[in-house]
């Protein structure tokens, strides 16, 4: 192992059929071998992959939740990723003991890598689940560093940023995205937009597996799409309504080195602790300024 | 006042004659006294726009950076605020005692509001200017609070985060952005994506005044615009070559009432201090997490 070699990274737009989850991991192996057949190393899945998005009553989100460490799901993500020694992320509706997480699981060669729960709960998901407890971590792996996001997340940009101070090369964005209605015809969607300027200014890639389709009257909006460590996309918009496989090169020594922007400028090491930090009094009222934490 | 009616905000795209500060102040003035005849209540300029920007030598720099509180150019400004009651926001080479600062001012009506100075220096600015010591401020002001960042600054989406964390309605970005070497000729500019996901993820209406222009040989981006507390483009992007003046409607209720996205979630109350503040120890070991502050 000299060096990091490119690698084939993969997003699988999937419509899963609400509350099958027979059907929706029997399509999910389809995919996965797909896109190892293709020579993927790392693939993407949407949030709640298994079950399905749009809950009615708590009773039906606990029935369909499972153990994101030996639960059915996790289980089969395991087999594959060991049968084509590749690396899988996936969106899973989690329980563990009494309460459900909407969670993101890393599994690779060797089995179960990490677990991840939404930290930014979007509307309703705060009637069903408990809010992440697990911070945002970055997990160590041949491939290189990896970290996870799921959807409303994506809007905090403080977590990309934590995932870059701790060396993050890739992060996967699990997601369920909804349409805007305000969303110009000539644009880009705002969530490719914001995982744009994330992927930019901490440079790191974003791989963002979007769902598609309408599940009770709640449309997705698909339009996956993979950036590089420059900010530029590197595959799609995926389809707006459609199933769809996005694939696209990453190269991890490329990715560390372009976080050095010139002999003074270093995207991630630029931050102004002291500025930012509340605990350091960035803030004094001889500036004109109100104290940090005020919210409004 | 009942209420906060929409008024007119203006960015005011110039190319300043480098060195030549009476001619930029004469253009400035002109520019500042159009825009005020269209009814404008809020006008910004670009980044040291009483100057130029290509500085060769410290002695170049210090010749002509002035006190922002007295010296000729925030003098002009004050006056011209003074007589058509609107507010300016403009950047200024900065010189208090023996320190060079990438300084923007507000004045209005009654004269200066605030200083602010570019937290985060760019290339050679590193050689020039030092970095800013007044954190990042949000002036309350009859038509807004009203917070101002530089350039460079807007690649850390923490000032915009921490102005909104203080209710900040409008950002005043006094830019000097350079285009980059690998823009997609179909995109937006990165510059512009940024300012979009900044606007959007913390509801805030953002000004961004660019120069034009090849200074000493190097080029600027120009293309300024006006976002929207949505995120999407109320004004430009302005040409990427010539002078140009954009405006844009803003409503300060409006973009008060936009951070409420639903029933449960509020885009900046919905951050997770717990999950961020490295003080609270949100990475343990436990969970597979290196250290926060550990950087790379």
């Amino acid at each position: 192992m000299s060096d990091f070699p490119s690698y084939l990274a993969a997003s699988i737009q999937i419509n899963p059929e609400f509350g099958n989850k027979a059907a929706n991991m029997a399509k999910i192996k389809a995919r996965l071998e797909e896109v190892a057949a293709k020579g993927a190393v790392i693939a993407v899945l949407p949030e709640l992959a298994n079950t399905g998005y749009v809950f009615e009553s708590r009773e039906e989100a606990f029935s369909l939740a499972e153990s994101a460490k030996d639960g059915e799901y996790v289980t089969m993500l395991k087999a594959i990723a060991s049968e084509h020694q590749m690396y899988i992320a996936s969106g899973i509706t989690e329980r563990e003991d009494d309460c459900l997480y909407n969670s993101a699981v890393l599994v690779g060669p060797k089995g179960l890598i990490g677990v991840y729960r939404k930290n930014h709960l979007w509307g309703d998901e705060n009637v069903f689940f408990e809010p992440g407890n697990l911070g945002m971590p970055v997990f160590k792996t041949p491939i290189g560093r990896i970290g996870m996001v799921i959807c409303f997340d994506g809007w905090f940009p403080e977590l990309y940023r934590i995932a870059a101070m701790q060396g993050a090369d890739i992060i996967c964005n699990c997601t369920n995205w909804v349409p805007m209605a305000n969303q110009p015809a000539n644009m880009l969607a705002m969530a490719n937009i914001l995982a744009m300027g994330a992927a930019h200014s901490n440079a790191l890639n974003i791989i963002c597996a979007d769902r598609c389709g309408t599940e009770r009257g709640q449309p997705f909006l698909g339009q996956s799409i993979i950036v590089g460590p420059d900010g530029w996309l590197a595959a799609g918009p995926a389809s707006s309504t459609d199933e769809q496989i996005l694939t696209a090169k990453i190269n991890i020594k490329k990715t560390r080195e372009t976080r050095q922007w010139n002999a003074f400028n270093n995207i991630v090491r630029d931050r102004r602790d002291d500025v930012y930090d509340p605990m350091l009094g960035y803030l004094s009222p001889e500036d004109g300024c109100e104290m940090p934490l005020q919210r409004w």
